[in-house]
Parts: C-alpha cells; structure tokens; sequence
C-alpha cells in the first residue's frame, strides 16, 4: 500500500471518501466511549475488594509502633506500610513517609513546602522567577502542579532512554533558577519509556547549579508490568548514594494502582534531610494519615511478594487490552506514514504520535464520533504541545469490546486528519 | 478554711509541708499519665469498630452521584456523606467539600490556598505583613497554622459569650492587614465556651476594613455534648445570609472524634464562591479524597439521626470523666483562691486558670510526678501566656481511675505553685 504522502491527489480523495463513510456511520451509532484516563477498569478495582473485608473482628488494632490504629498518632505512618513501600522501592523503612491516599498530593505537599519554606536555601517563592524542566510528553497533573505555583516550565524532550540528559546536564549546571525536574522514571506517561541504567546514573550524578534543586521522581509504575518482557528500572537512590546527591531526590509511590485509586495509600522515599524539611510542614499540617487503610493494605499484602502477586492479577487483565490497542494501530496504521507509536512493557499508557499538526484535529474527530481522548496539548506544560502530535491513550478502562471499537473510530480519525491536511 | 493569701506566713508553711509530704509520696510512684491531648479513649474509638465491617460482601459500590465508590472521580465527595455533614452543620449538601480524614489538613490547606490565591484580592503572601485574630486561650494547632505562614497572630481574649466582640469589631474595622480569626464556636478548645447567639450575630454582621477577610468557624464540636444541659449554637451561615456576608465564613467539621480520630472524614462548608476558590487550588492538588471511608460512615450511620445516637454513647463514656474532673477541682481548690475553671456541657477540654506566673511550675510539678498535661502556653499564639496562668486539661484519654489520680497531682501541684509564690 502507498503511504499518502507518496498518493496522487485523486487517490486521496477517494480514500478519504471511502474512511468519511466508515466514519459517518460511527457516528450515527451515537456512540460513548471513553480512553481520557488512566483509570483502573471495573475488573481491576474488584481484584482488591477482599482487602475490605481483611481486618478480623475483635482486632486489638495494635500494631508494632502503634497502641492502637484507629487512634491519633504517628504522622509518617506504620512500620509495617512502611516496610512494604521500603522493599517496592529498594529503600529502607527509615526513609519513607506513608501519607493519605494520593501521591499527587504528596507531590503538591512537596512542591508547597519547597515554596514556602525552601531546602536549605531561599524558599522558592522568594527567589523570583523559577523553572522546572519538564520532560515531553509528560503527565498533565505534574504540569498543572507546577503551574498552579507559577513556576515556569522547560520542555525537554523524551528519548527512547529517558529524557535528553545532554540538554538536563547543560541547563542543570548553567541556570541556577531551575529548581527541579518531574521524571517519572518507569513506564512513563504517557509513552511507557523506562529510563535507562546510563540516564539514571547521570542523574544521580547531577551537579546543579541550584544547591536547592530537587529531582521530582514519580515512580507511578514501579512495578506495573504488563507482558513477559518488563522492563528494570535501576534503584536512583543507590547510585545517588555513590555521588552523595540523596538529597536531590524524592521518590514517590501509591497503591492507587494495586489496590484502589482513591482509596490507596501513598508513600514519599527520601533522604533523612528531605523527610525532616517535609515534616516540619507536615506537623504543622496534620496529626496524621489515615492508619487503619495502612492496616488493611498490611493485612491484605503481608509484604511486597504479596503485592508483586496481585500485580500478576493486574497483568492478565491489562495486557489483552494493550496487545488490543497496538495491533488495532498495526493493522490499520502501519505502513502508511500517518503515525507512531509505543509499544509498552507496563504501565497506564499507548503515545501515539501523529503527523504534525493533527492532533488537535484527531481528538476533536474522536470526540464527534463518541470517542473521548486526553485533550490534544494534555502531555505538555500549559496544554501546548509545539507539534501538535502527541495523543495519549489510556486502554485500561474500558471494556475490551469497546477498546476495539474505540480503537477503529481513533485509527480513522488519524488517516482522516492525515488525508485533510494533504489534500 | 483560709485561703493562701489571707493565711500567715507560718500556716503557709505548715501547709505547704504537708503538701510536699503528699506530693514525695505520689512521686515515688513512678507513675505515667496522660492528659496532654484531646484524644479519645479506647472505649471511645471501639464504639465505632463496626463500621469497619459495614460495607455488604459483593456490593456493587455504585453511589447516588457516583459509579464506583472504589475508583477515581469526585473531587468533592459522595452526595451521601455531603448530605450528612449539611444537616450537621444546618446548609444545604451544595455548600459541602468532603475531604480527606483530617479538617485540620482543610483549615491547613484552606489557609495556604488564601496565601497563594487571596480571596478576590491580592494573595495573602503577595499583601506584605498580615495578622490573624486569635481568640485566647485557644487551639495550639489552629496557632500553628497561622505560625507556619508567617501570619502575625493577635490575641482576643475570651469572655462567657466567646470573643471580645467590641474588641474583634474595633480591629477588624480598622486594620485591613486583618485577615482573619480563629473560632471553636461550640464548646471552645480548651474552655468549653459556646459562642452567645449575639457573638454570632455579631461575626456574621462584621463589616472588614479587609475585603478578603475570612472567618475560620472550626465546629470541631458541633455535636459533642456530655451532659443534659447541652449548649446551642445559632447557625452563622443563616445569620449570614441576612446580613450577604456568606463569603466571610468558612466553616469546617469532621468525625475524628464520632468515628476515629485518624480514619474518620473531614469536611468544609462555605459558599459557591469560596468553594470555587478552594476548588480551583483542590483540582491540582488531588483527584479526589477516599470515597470508600466516606461510604463507610453514610452505611454506618444512615443520616443525621444516626449519627447524633452515636454521640449518646460518647457521652456515657465522657460524662463521668468531666464530672470526675470538675469535681476533684471543686474538692480540692475551691475557696482556696487558688484557681478558676470551667465546667463545659462538651467538647473535649476543662480549662483551669491558675495563678498569675504558676502555670509553667504547675505544669512541671505535674510532670515530676508523672502527670503529662497539654504545654502550658500551649494555648495561647507562639505559646506564650502573657500571664503563664491557662493550662488545658483532656480528660478523655486515661481511664477513670487514672484520671482520678492524675487529678489528685494536679491539684496538688495547683496548690503547691500557689503556695511556692507566696512564701
């Protein structure tokens, strides 16, 4: 088949005319599907719910540094959280924080308190203005973090090994107004790249011209695996520790994607400094997070091989919708010039990329025809995406039948906008 | 029997011998009690260990407003727990925020997202110095929230009514670097007081030199009655429509203190322009706050009803314990001159107004002996009594007849400190 660049005029018109039917009849059928989120499916939240029930009757909620779970008391959280995280993350239990339900609240806690109170330097909000870098395609809520506090945003662009670490190096080290970078380090959202050994090592190695610049490291997927090949992700805070850079990071973690989203439990690693900064805030924030949910998750998991098995559980559902979303594209996209793709070992994400400009118009297509996708712009700071070609596309939550048939309406959509702009 | 000051010199020190002999022999005890905090007891926090069990097997967590209770969605809370917080609190479940477990993690982020945004002016941070009414003595945690940000606190001191109100209107008035004033309107931490019907009516009709002055209205108490003779509270939210001023009050709750302190849910209660403006900070900062626990309370307790027959059996656990504690004071001090304090209907605290200059020795008497009470200074800004005469007594933690004897040391080192300043 010709790619439709290399097509004659007449032939694109027919082309087109031929995909405009297919994509009227769709939309006749008033369709409602939904790849916007990287939102868990039915099947998947279910996978957790005995967790509900594992706390046994008559408890005495006592727990090793804890008199009683249901009561006030220890702002970091329980030993026994504590320890599941540390294992997860290659860290040990000292060095985590277990907080409330959401990482990204923890990320938004960390970013305020930076501001407000600074790491051993000015606070952020007093230094005037300030960057992060921003590796794109990226995940919109670190963006819109960084936004709400008018910090100013650096795009930098993804690699097939991480970000660009000649471009960090250089800025790092040259501009003392760059206060951090969001990374989120395996599978990353949207394009499930992981980090390569070499770029994590230049990381741990960074010598930023900023004495108060922080390392966002959002480990989102650390163990989200999908198929039989996953990827490794190697330990930051090991190699941090050979350059004595501990302090330039801060490693975040939840169950919102083991367990429940929503009713998770969240967790930050870091350095003895880091986590005594981050009280100060803390203390003044809250008595303390809600113990009883770490219980239940201690309960349910009992340690980290328990969590690792109920990931293989994820896995079963999650990888037929994957291989549904990649062969969807290889069938009807490939060989054609109009755009490429991913093809992850983990976590939440497909980034497709299509011809220059199109974007916009391939979101707006899918939406008429029933078919809601991240907006256009989503994975770069401030909705711009320079290209406009990036999309993002969330499998997991609904059901395989209506993957496939998303999945046909997004692939006319794209040869639809690639043939527009052609002809 | 003479009081200290009318007695002679050598009765003094007769008295005081006998004193010290009673006070050595307590001391070699070695014993450990607890008054420190307003924390429920253990009888207290199993009242509700049902609800931990509440949620049916194969339920299908489908909401009114809400598809999934175990999944991501709703920024703002079920329509279930809204609805209970809105008769709570007497408002309508549209003018509810339910949050995470914490209504001081609310107030907290409430404040910084003032700092951060202002409140339809300049943010707070941007207006150069601000202060804050604090209302004395009051909550050490309220204090410090306004400490972390750097907000200049102003004490207020309390009458039988609540705050000095022409005192509050003088300053409120004329200073628009006012920003705002703490209140436990019901039941005030540490004095028990419930604001008069006037007060109330007053704080809704203030008039602020400061557009963008706020009142915090922490109800933390709102239905923690220990006796027949409850007090009442007028409705700010309903003297404030009279008056247009709904922007000005932000009210805040949780069931820290019907459930688990810890595990229970919190909530805000503000008008559609103040939750648009918290709103706007709440989106970047999570996706939304556990929905199970949430769902947890609406099964568990149903309605209102539900919740205010829990509060009975509260109250036969606290009852006791305030009646031991009041009276073992009117044993022990009074006619002595030696002492004032209140005797509250609910909440969580007797205040006791020692001496000019002797809080600080009683307290530290108290913890020679054994007997830890709440910092004294702690209630009052930067923890500083400028009488050292306040301490705070939670009467709710210790068993009974531990409460009696910590009582028992108490007031023996009431007297011992008064005794000490006299000689």
């Amino acid at each position: 088949m010709l790619t439709y660049s290399s097509m004659d005029q007449e032939a694109r018109r027919e082309e087109y005319k031929k995909l405009s039917d297919a994509y009227a009849a769709y939309k006749e059928r008033g369709l409602s599907l939904n790849m916007a989120r990287g939102k868990p499916g039915a099947e998947q939240v279910s996978l957790s719910t005995g967790m509900l029930y594992v706390i046994p009757y008559n408890d005495d909620f006592k727990g090793e540094d804890c008199p009683d779970m249901r009561n006030y008391g220890g702002l970091d959280g329980i030993i026994e959280a504590k320890r599941i995280f540390a294992d997860m993350l290659g860290v040990l239990p000292e060095n985590i924080f277990v907080g409330g339900n959401s990482s990204l609240n923890m990320m938004f806690d960390t970013v305020a308190c930076l501001m407000e109170q600074g790491a051993g330097a000015e606070p952020w909000n007093k230094q005037g203005n300030i960057k992060f870098l921003c590796p794109v395609p990226g995940y919109d809520r670190h963006f819109g973090i960084t936004q709400y506090f008018g910090i100013e945003m650096i795009n930098v662009p993804m690699t097939a090994d991480g970000p660009d670490m000649d471009m960090v190096e250089k800025l790092v080290s040259s501009d003392s107004s760059i206060k951090g970078i969001w990374c989120t380090p395996k599978y990353s959202n949207p394009q499930g790249v992981t980090y390569s050994d070499e770029t994590v090592r230049r990381f741990a190695a960074l010598r930023p011209a900023a004495k108060d610049f922080r390392i966002m490291w959002d480990n989102a997927y650390a163990i989200h695996d999908i198929n039989d090949t996953p990827d490794t992700l190697l330990n930051i805070f090991d190699e941090a520790k050979k350059n004595g850079t501990e302090d330039m990071i801060l490693e975040f973690c939840s169950t919102s994607k083991i367990t429940f989203p929503g009713a998770g439990v969240a967790a930050i690693a870091a350095s003895e400094n880091n986590l005594k900064l981050l009280k100060k805030r803390y203390t003044f924030q809250t008595i303390g997070y809600d113990k009883l949910n770490m219980y239940r998750h201690f309960l349910y998991f009992k340690n980290l091989d328990g969590v690792l098995a109920h990931m293989q559980k994820h896995r079963e559902i999650l990888e037929p919708r994957f291989n549904m979303v990649t062969s969807m594209l290889d069938k009807n996209l490939s060989g054609l010039d109009v755009a490429t793709w991913t093809n992850p070992n983990g976590g939440y994400f497909v980034s497709v990329d299509v011809n220059k400009g199109c974007a916009k118009r391939v979101v707006a297509l899918c939406k008429e025809a029933g078919v809601i996708l991240t907006g256009a712009g989503a994975t770069y700071p401030y909705g711009k995406d320079p290209e406009d070609s990036n999309i993002r596309i969330a499998p997991t939550y609904p059901p395989i039948e209506e993957l496939e048939l998303a999945m046909e309406i997004f692939c006319l959509s794209v040869k639809l906008a690639a043939l527009e702009k052609l002809i």
